[in-house]
């Protein structure tokens, strides 16, 4: 595993998945962010910021960083062992592997030490050769990869064995079985001679792709794509040992038709060239990513034999160069719930000439392949406790499961989760406040700004802390509108002064640049601000509502809320709670999930088993449409209020 | 059915396959050929050579010419009527089918009539739409072709039933199972809406291929393609009735790279780009054959959706691109005996964009795809009878049924029966001999010549004839010498001064253009050439030989042999009797097979049945390699010799 020096630290901190280092790090309260800067004995150096309460194996493993384990995090197996620069809690498996001097040296189980603080850690270099790897939301996945590479020595023919070329090589790999298309044909006969009936054959799933001369048995790799609609990620992985290699993460280039699948599906309805320009710009994102990934972990892009793809159905839709129309227009249809197997060639990415593309199935235009990809990372189906998935965004994805029965739901949050919409909105770039925190007693707030910069404005998760803490001070009461000058004065006399206008609306000054700023030239929050986020969590929380009453549950029977994505994993769960975003339970059943579509896209290239649960999910899960529910508006206008209270 | 003005007859006429109005007919002698011409009621007329003895009925069907038939032509169904121009001999089905007037004026069944003389034939229109076409050597095949179409109307889309698009159509056609590809996907949102989600599904096999706007059941066509080293054959097959739409021949473009297998493999050996250019020539071949046949047939190129190409094993790895070295040098081995699925577009064909290529699998590097569909064609697994199969050409293959077990083999029999190697030989195109005669007692060499014209050489099918009547008038002795002046002067005095010198070598001459004309000048037959005509049938007798010997049978247990090929299919019975080229068995028992190899391509797309049973084939058929034998030598040695006598 390296970092090669190509690698755009900014970049994939701008998205949000890492940290420079010295970025700031607000206070630990069960929010904002914590940082581990990891030291890796016989690798690169990195720093990942992280929700407080990850473990320190899941922050690695989120951001692509391998420490030894077989258990899959856990607890059992004692391998995956790292040392600490603090001291965390000791847990009775710590003890039974560590001595009391490594110990008090700071050595800990990385996937029971929990960072809930900022912490240097040392990763000794990998021991074992891992038959299983962990990826997702502590899954344990034995590899089987669907690229499978076999050396042959070959006996040659002779009149007394006149078996064809095909049929002397698959004689010898007789535990696969194999189809050959016409170029590796071509190949067959040409290769095998050359190479004096020494050749590796490379298979994926049942197609021959390659025979290569010599033994190559080493060289297999993968790319995983979380392919999102704002940004797209890529993980190299090694298939023989199911390491991470190099990550890396861009913009999708698609940005410039709009932010989100409508504004795209929009932008091909009223341009003819569209669709084939968003397809090219898929195209080139995954490719640029796929070569910035191969660089940078010194691996040839023809040993890249396979891909997977998780996207929503428009983002899979478009790289496919399938006319979206029907995804953005009632009543909702895809195309195929099970997109077909594609060359990588096809979509444009220069890998091995005849690397497959695994694309993840949909369950509907709006619970798609990412989450389904999110569902495998998360065992959504393999847990038996209640727990409700969302992946917060500007289409929000729900599924929730009581441990037998899986349902699903898409709602329609609108783009206030982006930055859209809002007044002072921007994106989680440099500048952006994500964190607010406003101590009344001593009338400060509290910012923690991504790049540790000016602040500029105010990304998704700042939106979602400014609204919880306004309504946690009583500055907004219950329906969501600002409690009068006179009344703020009276209670909150040190914040009061921040609670002004701008033009004839109401607003609240997070950040004054100069003392004697106007308030245009603020960053605030404004009335319309607050009501766009009590419209999208009210979507939302209609949503996760009616599949709970679909189940016959209550909001305390959920034992756990997955927030997935690369925006929800990053929202804090006490604000999140406390808008009533998600259902009113204690903040430790919240779990930050991180990116699980790369995840399940990871468990996909390591594990044929794992691509067949994924395809059975669309079997298991009913998808709720709620567009037609008559109730659905009752509902949502009772959940636009704020439920208060910390 | 019909054939447009484009058609080149003379070409066809010059391959073999069919003779200008007016050609030479020689005498009925069970020898030579007969002509028929027929007149199709609300078809265009043609004319037809075959050798005598070919049914009415199978003369129509080799040539593309549909007769209304169900029962494959045992004389059971009644149907095939046709009405000669001369009173040929009137069986109990004929008399149970036709009155007495109706017999008086030329009616017969088809099937049972047989051409042992030149014929006018009226063919009535058909009247049927048969279920079953009538193909091969009295092989009937029950339609069911790889190439289905479905003409749908589906309910549109609703909140209610959000099915996605694949699957709404392939619920409405449930008795396929489908496959789709990316092209397909693309295609299907747009048609679906477009078309009022009123269309007609295209499936190859199990993959979708297409799905078009409207009802377009009735075009559903495919192209049944001989891939032969010289010359090629398309049959353009409407597949909703089994019937031939048209049928055109040329010779193979590759034909400047040599004249045999061998010679095109040495190209791709001694030049790197032979291989490219040999592809090309073939792709380039097949496409304008298929253009031809579709312009002449009135069908558009799209409503093709399959080819079937029948080709030996060099041929079919040329088509593919290749390497064709193995094949060509000891052990002879091919990349594979089951070609892969490949795409029409692939190969170069200018047909529905996602056209399918049905190649046929081979036996062995010289027992190829050609000789499998053969072998179809004349049921060589399904015949109770003791049957021999001999392809005769440059390479000759062989195969031998018991009625239960069967062998095969490849015989070199080396390029005289193209007419190559032999003094005054040439291919069977104008000026040809091809059917020689001698009356020694009235001292005349009668010359069967192709086109009518002055003789300028001798074709195969000629040095054959020429040798056996020189044989049975007693001009050549059982090893082959010529006898001396002295004793041809003696016994044959009449035709003695036609044997002369050209140079050291004795000749016989043939045709002398002028009476005073030198004999270098005339056609004449070498001692040399006899010496090249007794190895080639040298090799394939002792072919047969083995294989008799292998199953533990003698030369007059073969109930039938089957002469196939566009070579062989024109040899005379009687004179391959003549000089051992086949057992010495009643000449009756010798049947003319005709063109097999392109009968059994259309028998494969037809019917996947078939395509099935060419398959099981491959299991069936034991493939003896004669190189390694130790025993071919002697054998070799004693079949060398004449065995004589009429």
């Amino acid at each position: 595993m390296s970092t090669g020096p190509d690698v755009d630290l900014d970049a994939i901190a701008r998205e949000g998945l890492m940290a420079p280092p010295g970025a700031v790090t607000p206070a630990h309260d069960g929010s904002g962010r914590v940082q581990l800067s990891f030291t890796v004995v016989g690798g690169q150096d990195r720093s990942v910021r992280v929700p407080p309460g990850v473990t320190v194996f899941d922050s690695a493993s989120w951001n692509g960083i391998a420490i030894d384990s077989t258990c899959g995090g856990h607890g059992t197996c004692h391998k995956c062992k790292v040392r600490l620069d603090v001291q965390t809690p000791v847990s009775r498996h710590d003890r039974r592997t560590f001595s009391p001097t490594e110990l008090e040296q700071g050595w800990r189980l990385a996937c029971l030490a929990t960072a809930t603080r900022d912490l240097a850690v040392e990763v000794p270099p990998l021991t074992t050769r891992p038959k299983a790897a962990t990826v997702g939301v502590g899954r344990q996945v034995i590899l089987r990869p669907a690229v499978q590479k076999r050396y042959v020595e070959l006996v040659a023919p002779s009149l007394a064995d006149q078996r064809t070329d095909l049929v002397r090589l698959t004689d010898a790999i007789d535990d696969l079985e194999v189809t050959v298309d016409l170029a590796v044909l071509r190949r067959l006969p040409v290769v095998l001679r050359e190479a004096d009936w020494k050749v590796t054959a490379v298979v994926v799933d049942e197609a021959l792709v390659d025979v290569e001369p010599g033994d190559t048995t080493a060289d297999r790799y993968g790319i995983a794509f979380d392919l999102g609609t704002t940004t797209v990620v890529a993980t190299l992985l090694d298939l023989s040992t199911g390491t991470p290699v190099a990550v890396a993460s861009r913009l999708n280039k698609q940005q410039p038709f709009g932010g989100d699948v409508i504004s795209r599906i929009s932008a091909t309805m009223m341009d003819p060239d569209a669709l084939g320009r968003l397809q090219q710009l898929a195209s080139e994102t995954l490719d640029e990513l796929a070569l910035q990934v191969c660089t940078e972990g010194g691996v040839d892009p023809a040993h890249v034999y396979e891909v997977a793809v998780a996207g929503n159905a428009t983002m899979t839709s478009l790289l496919l160069g399938i006319d979206p129309e029907p995804l953005g227009v009632a009543p909702f249809v895809m195309p195929t719930a099970h997109p077909p197997v594609v060359l990588a060639s096809e979509v444009g990415l220069h890998l091995h000439p005849r690397a497959r593309v695994a694309l993840f199935p949909a369950l509907g235009a709006y619970v798609g392949g990412d989450i389904v990809a999110g569902m495998l990372a998360t065992g959504m189906d393999r847990d038996k406790r209640t727990r409700l998935f969302i992946d917060v965004g500007t289409n929000c994805e729900i599924v929730l499961s009581d441990g037998d029965t899986l349902v699903s739901t898409a709602a329609p949050a609108g783009p206030a989760f982006e930055g859209g919409a809002i007044r002072c909105g921007m994106r989680a770039a440099d500048g952006a406040i994500e964190v607010v925190r406003v101590d009344p007693a001593e009338g400060t707030v509290v910012l923690g700004v991504i790049g540790d910069t000016t602040p500029r404005g105010l990304c998704g998760s700042g939106l979602v802390d400014a609204v919880a803490e306004l309504v946690r001070v009583g500055l907004l009461d219950a329906s969501g509108r600002f409690v009068t000058a006179d009344a703020a004065k009276e209670s909150l006399p040190l914040l009061a002064d921040r609670l002004t206008q701008v033009g004839e609306e109401r607003v609240f000054v997070l950040h004054r640049p100069t003392p004697d700023a106007e308030v245009a030239d603020c960053v605030y929050l404004s009335q319309r601000d607050v009501r766009e986020l009590q419209f999208a969590k009210g979507a939302i929380a209609t949503g996760w509502a009616l599949l709970l009453e679909q189940l016959g549950l209550e909001q305390d029977d959920v034992q756990q809320v997955l927030l997935a994505g690369s925006f929800g994993s990053y929202l804090s769960p006490a604000s999140a709670i406390r808008i009533g975003l998600v259902p009113k339970i204690p903040v430790l059943r919240i779990v930050s999930a991180g990116n699980v579509a790369g995840e399940g896209a990871k468990m996909a290239l390591l594990s044929v088993r794992e691509r067949v649960g994924a395809a059975t999910l669309l079997d298991t899960v009913e998808y709720v449409e709620l567009s037609d529910r008559p109730e659905f508006n009752d509902r949502f206008v009772d959940l636009l209020s704020f439920p208060g209270g910390a």
